[in-house]
């Protein structure tokens, strides 16, 4: 009965967003080496999808993903970046609207918000794993962390931007440093090398590597060692914020 | 009374696009070692904007983005790339409805359609310059180029969009091949050299330049040199199509 009460108060809800827009968040964190993305499973089913929301009347587009953002990693400040907005008439792949009412019960005025046409807009977030507190939504019960390359066969056209949202990151790996969010605060250069080499999907040569990062002028180097390797106790770094965000902003280009 | 027919049959014509969202696109051109843009002057005003339009409820996205240009410039083929949706609740700097109504002499129902919220998707657009028949749209009685360093003050939040278009447009010289449209078949490497420095509004080493866009094995040098040059006459280039095209969605990225 309680579920019912809630579906009556979604539908009624739903007249104070703008119609035929929505936004979709591809998460990304990096834990154990591995780069992760947050997915939901749709009640009653094994679908899964991104999370995603809707945007009030009065409501920025920006903050609307940000609130939608908070609700399903508990984090208050997240890196969030507008990548594509996805407005194919048909996004619905993967997906029977009737099937998935009848598992989960829910009446036509639902079904017609699902398939009614929304031009999506693409966030990603990049978020530190271990602060987040995966928190399903209205349509969910189960949200959780998948490794990137294993993400499931997904709901609507998510697959696709995730696939976009990798591209762009990797993208940005041209013009931005990366790694602020991601990493703990404090980190080795092979921590900082698998990351790149995680987002990026290749091996990198380790001196280029280090004289490139160091090359940028964004890292401090600790006195402190990483103890317990097998090796020689690795260097720790950390991010020096202040330049770090003059590089974001500053976006270091081609230089001929 | 022609003009007032065209009003009645626009405002009908509102029935057929999805409400809220429209694309505004930002027009590059490159002439006379000029990048610039095309923009629209408002009817009876000196009110400048991007050329926009609005998307119909069966119609893809790029589709509408792609009609709407094809209207401006009477170009078919264009290369085209979405790059940020503008989604504030306010949008409309440097704008007064009322006076703009008043000057154009439209009814009310088109004054609540130009100031009802739209979320706007923004495409820029790399054009042969020579190419283009700049032509005017219904709330527009002027269509022409202008310099990228001159822009007024335009309508909306134009300028901003204008502004991260060219950003854009900047970061993708970092992993992408630039000039296929906008030069000639057959240009010299000076040639290509100002296109960038404009684009990225600094000069760059010629040495290191040349031996960068070389590397990327994407031109085909020809036997033929430039005449009538005050210097040596430089060699002819050509971009190899097909690698060109490679180049573009391999991406040169971050290599380490």
């Amino acid at each position: 009965m309680e579920y019912k009460k809630e579906v009556i108060r979604f539908i009624d809800d739903l007249k104070n967003y703008l119609p035929h827009v929505s936004i979709d968040c591809t998460i990304f964190g990096f834990h154990d080496g591995q780069l992760k993305v947050l997915l939901l499973r749709w009640k009653e089913t094994n679908d899964w999808c991104l999370p995603g929301g809707r945007v009030y009347h009065n409501e920025n587009l920006d903050a609307a993903a940000h609130r939608s953002l908070q609700k399903r990693t508990g984090l208050s400040e997240i890196f969030l970046q507008q990548f594509h907005t996805f407005g194919d008439v048909i996004r619905y792949k993967n997906f029977s609207v009737q099937e998935t009412l009848t598992k989960l019960g829910l009446p036509i005025e639902v079904g017609m918000e699902i398939i009614s046409r929304d031009v999506s807009v693409g966030y990603y977030a990049l978020v530190e794993f271990a602060g987040v507190t995966p928190t399903p939504d209205f349509f969910t019960e189960e949200c959780r962390w998948w490794d990137i390359d294993q993400i499931p066969l997904l709901l609507f056209d998510h697959n696709d931007m995730i696939t976009l949202a990798l591209k762009t990151l990797r993208r940005q790996l041209s013009y931005q440093p990366i790694g602020y969010t991601l990493l703990p605060d404090k980190f080795t250069m092979p921590d900082l090398q698998q990351l790149y080499e995680t987002i990026l999907g290749q091996t990198l040569d380790r001196r280029n590597f280090q004289k490139r990062m160091l090359g940028y002028g964004i890292l401090e180097r600790l006195e402190e060692r990483k103890i317990g390797g097998a090796h020689k106790a690795p260097y720790l770094y950390r991010f020096n914020k202040e330049k770090y965000e003059k590089a974001l902003s500053d976006e270091i280009l081609f230089v001929g």
